[in-house]
């Protein structure tokens, strides 16, 4: 081995530059961390000519990923290209060729984790992933190695960052969410085409990564329900806070004996809670344990920088293996006993919004139809009445029912004379 | 090596039995983690007769220190006992028998870290300390690995949660100090001997712990400015809430080039950030990082459990550097440059109560003094004149002065025939 840590890039875009960045100026601090220095030996970028912020050398450029994969002097390689392929094929290679790696691609971890994992340990190389969820907040770590001694019971978790934002304006301004997401573009909180985020599946591939450590569990995105946040509207925001809740795109994961529930989707949640009080671009990640009681891990969900310490943390763990010649890669816990719970099994509150006629009689329907399906009702508000068009809106707050049961009475409300709309309806969790 | 991995106790109290049980009823999950069995050899205590409701083995207790940290097949010896000796004393000598040792010792840690982790760096041994802070909060890993690639800028924390409750309860009931105490006294919440906790001993040990791997520095307590709660009156509260604030006992440690500022006191800190929403028995710490940006960790800060969850984890941290042969000690990062800044040379806004006779000119007086020592009030609040003793309740908010010239406006105040008595001042912090 070379009297150097040798690493290498797979990117070089935002956070590419800000590792390359911290790998450059911080050369003194890191290697005396590590007791050995570490040097930036190549680094993959699809055009060398593009003029860049970060300094680097133009001959660590290439656009060959064998440059990179195949260095010799490469010990570990640092995939920051995202999405599936060619990531996926990357560091299938760096493993093959002996290098460890680090990576922040949520969305091959939590499609190809299990893959990429048992593929790291048949190598005996490490495969980490910090910035993958909460950019620097310290959570695989923390799942890994500070949880391990507990029984984690549940995750709550905000895991995006561009929805909480515009649920925290949509909440302070009062504002349309179709106006709030536009604003969010234009600050550069929400990106061009911003479905990944809104639709609750960037916050899905999170939920899925930190469930696995919790509840060493194999399960895929495909295993979450996934609603996103475009259609809260405003008035939503004003009945949650008559109600005394919060409305927050919640990641949730809760263990009951052998099932999991995952989900995401808008919550009300208690405004005196902990993640009704996470605003903007935060995240936040609620772990409830046996030992540990519930913790609290809170920041700033994305950013270069923010990745970057996460990036390096892991290069750094990496790198203090390879000096003292250990491989510590932690364990895949599996347990294969755990299974996701149906969506339809879901026993929680919700609160409806409805539009009806302004008539005599619609509320005793509306109350018979959820009486029917065995939910029943908590609150109702019925006000802003239209005398114009003659309609009402009618807001109703329910005891805890069965998902299933919830969705057979809303089909049956879309039906009913006595409503002329289904305008909302947002699950609620107690804390 | 015996092909178990031994642990040897020292104590069996609260923390020690919570131990005992986790190695006792979880022994598969933990032997799956490490790759080998994990084994409770011997344990110290005290009076091996006594009852205790921890299934424990008659024959693993022992009176004989030496039974435990001369143990052949103690592999890692574990230090619950508390206090300066003779804890100190058994880790030297269980370090230089080749164990490795777990302390949750924090009073030992923040007076003697340095010289211990140094010991423990000659002879190879690794020195884990994660529940001495926090308890089951992972800060100390987090510090040592998560942040490493971070300069941190500065640490705010609630470390106390016997404080934080006491305050918790008179913000919230509007009930004095001597009161709320008693009350937190007779439901455990509080000790019999309070003063290491209400007079912020106890947060200043923790505060110098994370100090010390924040800044690389080797501070010791008495480096910390300390003051506890015991002058927070009622009125405080009031004062406190008119003004937007919250009032909390936090310890802080901020870096100004190469001084640090280390200080535990009560703090006016806005109702809007993230401590002040902090309540009840739970400890928070906010780090201010360049690359990770502000993170806050939160959880309950004490308890038996809590506290094993991370006396636990270290366990298995050094158990599976053992299993794979290595030692991956953190190296001790020491800057010689940081030194403590001076509390007089602190500079911050001040929130005086003062009690002074009811008639004109005293507030010029009283102006007039924090003038000459070239403060700036921001607001004045003079009210509850109490008409029979003729004295009225005079509440300052000063803007940004410097702790030498508070001091000595505050000796003036104090002979000043305008004031009868300044009954308290508090620091305020802005976020």
């Amino acid at each position: 081995m070379d009297k150097a840590i040798g690493v290498g890039l797979l990117g070089l875009g935002t956070v590419g530059s800000g590792v390359a960045e911290v790998l450059a100026t911080r050369t003194h601090s890191l290697a005396e961390q590590i007791g050995l220095p570490l040097t930036l030996k190549k680094a993959l970028v699809r055009d060398p000519s593009k003029r860049r912020q970060t300094r680097i050398s133009g001959d660590l450029l290439t656009t060959r990923p064998d440059e990179v994969l195949s260095h010799p002097e490469v010990n570990i390689v640092i995939e920051l290209i995202g999405g599936e392929q060619p990531a996926k094929e990357y560091i299938e290679q760096a493993i093959a060729s002996g290098k460890h790696v680090v990576t922040a691609n949520k969305e091959l971890m939590a499609k190809y984790g299990h893959e990429l994992l048992s593929l790291a340990g048949r190598h005996n190389a490490c495969l980490r992933y910090e910035a993958s969820v909460g950019s620097g907040i310290p959570l695989i770590s923390s799942f890994q190695h500070d949880l391990a001694a507990n029984r984690i019971a549940a995750i709550q978790a905000i895991l995006n960052g561009t929805t909480n934002y515009i649920l925290t304006r949509m909440a302070q301004e009062g504002r349309d969410f179709a106006s709030t997401l536009k604003q969010a573009q234009e600050l550069g909180y929400a990106e061009a085409d911003p479905a990944n985020d809104i639709e609750g599946i960037d916050a899905s591939y999170k939920l899925v990564i930190l469930s696995n450590l919790a509840f060493g569990a194999r399960f895929v995105p495909q295993d979450v329900h996934c609603e996103g946040i475009s259609n809260i509207a405003a008035p939503d925001f004003k009945y949650a806070l008559e109600f005394g809740y919060a409305i927050k795109l919640l990641a949730i994961a809760r263990r009951h004996d052998n099932k999991v529930e995952m989900r995401v989707h808008p919550v009300f949640v208690p405004q005196n809670s902990q993640l009704a009080k996470i605003d903007g671009v935060y995240n936040a990640v609620e772990v409830e344990t046996d030992l540990a009681g519930t913790l609290l891990f809170c920041g700033e969900g994305a950013g270069a920088l923010r990745a970057s310490s996460a990036v390096v943390a892991d290069v750094l763990a990496i790198a203090r293996n390879i000096r003292c010649n250990a491989t510590d890669i932690p364990a895949l816990r599996l347990d294969p006993r755990v299974t996701v719970k149906p969506m339809s099994d879901l026993r929680t509150r919700y609160y409806l919004r409805l539009n009806a006629p302004d008539r005599p009689g619609v509320l005793s329907h509306i109350s018979g139809v959820l009486g029917d399906n065995s939910i029943s009702i908590s609150s109702v508000i019925q006000r802003e009445i239209n005398p114009e068009a003659r309609t009402a809106v009618i807001v109703i707050m329910t005891y805890p029912a069965i998902e299933k049961a919830m969705q057979k009475a809303l089909q049956e409300l879309r039906q009913l004379p006595a409503v002329n709309e289904v305008s909302n309806f947002i699950r609620v969790e107690e804390s």
